[in-house]
């Protein structure tokens, strides 16, 4: 197995998932949103599933075990697909799940038209304006902020590879709900299902997951019961552990 | 007091508020939706505050204690403004509350035009379609149902009251979202917090509370912390009993 990893990287596991992950704390590591929105996601049965922005391939790979669905990953940073298709190895999923380095607003060169069920993505969070703070690691700050892809190009692209009725499911930061709800309305999603994410209880959510059906109808939009990540002692909440470990 | 009261009428408290509301079954109670509604609102300290949609004028008494501003209730239906008036004169608030009998999408008849700090609004929820379900009591009909006012005359009423900046709350359903988004947006009212009301642990969203500005940026939406209702027991819990009365 160790002849997978790459110098600076570890394997760190999704042990509810029993899923291995290649990291690496230099280049890229799957986030607690990663999680959340694998677990969110309305996942089909079964057809096409594709990961935007899909990073080590974290979401990807958490998604396998829940599905007979075949799951590409698509993300623009060679460093990090590489990563994503040594994980895809190393957990035997090739046959299931595959990796391709791609800008996701080019996708549509690689995946056909009105063919795909459902799409996850974790985007860059971040607007990226003219002297806006980055992260000095080029492969984070690409990940985190809209350096190559603007939230626009994610909805503009996931309208032209979904079916009709296929979902969209994203995690996001609150601020950004109206530019989401916008763009979404822009690629003729209509949002479904919204649950906010709060870091602990009395405070601010710092994390939505939204899910959108491609041509649905706009009404009957549901917000989800809300998750707290930590308790009052700083440690994850027995829901945050049961989705890391399989148990409270 | 009691020369106050009509058939069928009788006196509730706000204990939290110490105001005394006039109510009938027959005609028109408060819900709990005006008490969170007076809670959430961002309520200015001076100035001017309008409570649309003001039934026997329940959220503009709730708030008269919080304020020095004058506080103007609008409520179409005349039975209903009629008790919001005895009400006033019942809290001996007749200084700084007033209410008219007024249709909202003639309020400038009445008030002028960029004259409004604060605007509150309890509208009807209920889409008006042919053949859909109306309470067959038509004081709750006209209350509840988009019969006599459609979402968007609020907004478009509100963004010509209100000065720049001023702000507007509203009480709402969640799956109306969409369409209270659009609305503001057409009017210039960009939203600045939301919080969601659970009527339980684990159970989606039923109350949306929603303040927009006018004129405002449309970054920097906050998501207020969740709020439950009710507990395992079926009994509010302390945070709602504080509000009705005063205590946990």
């Amino acid at each position: 197995m160790d002849n997978l990893l790459k110098s600076g990287e570890r394997i760190d596991q999704l042990i509810a998932r029993g899923v291995k992950i290649i990291q690496s704390p230099d280049v890229f590591s799957f986030s607690l949103d990663a999680v959340l929105l694998a677990y969110f996601a309305s996942i089909p049965k079964k057809g096409t599933i594709v990961d935007f922005c899909s990073g080590n391939g974290a979401v990807a790979l958490f998604m396998a075990p829940k599905t007979k669905a075949s799951i590409t990953g698509i993300e623009l940073q060679e460093r990090l697909a590489d990563m994503g298709k040594r994980s895809i190895l190393l957990n035997e999923l090739e046959e299931q799940v595959t990796m391709e380095q791609l800008d996701i607003k080019e996708v549509s060169t690689k995946i056909k038209s009105d063919s795909v069920d459902f799409i996850t993505c974790n985007p860059p969070y971040f607007k990226e304006q003219p002297n806006s703070k980055k992260n000095p690691n080029p492969y984070y700050a690409i990940a985190r902020h809209e350096i190559h892809l603007q939230l626009d190009d994610v909805f503009k692209s996931a309208s032209k590879l979904l079916k009709m009725n296929g979902k969209i499911a994203m995690v996001h930061r609150p601020d950004r709900l109206m530019d989401i709800l916008d763009s979404m309305r822009n690629h003729r999603i209509a949002p479904k299902k919204i649950q906010f994410i709060y870091p602990k209880v009395g405070k601010e959510a710092n994390t939505i997951l939204i899910e959108g059906i491609k041509d649905g109808k706009t009404d009957g939009l549901k917000i989800l019961p809300p998750l707290y990540v930590y308790g009052e002692d700083n440690e994850y909440l027995p829901e945050i552990k049961e989705m890391l470990h399989g148990t409270k």
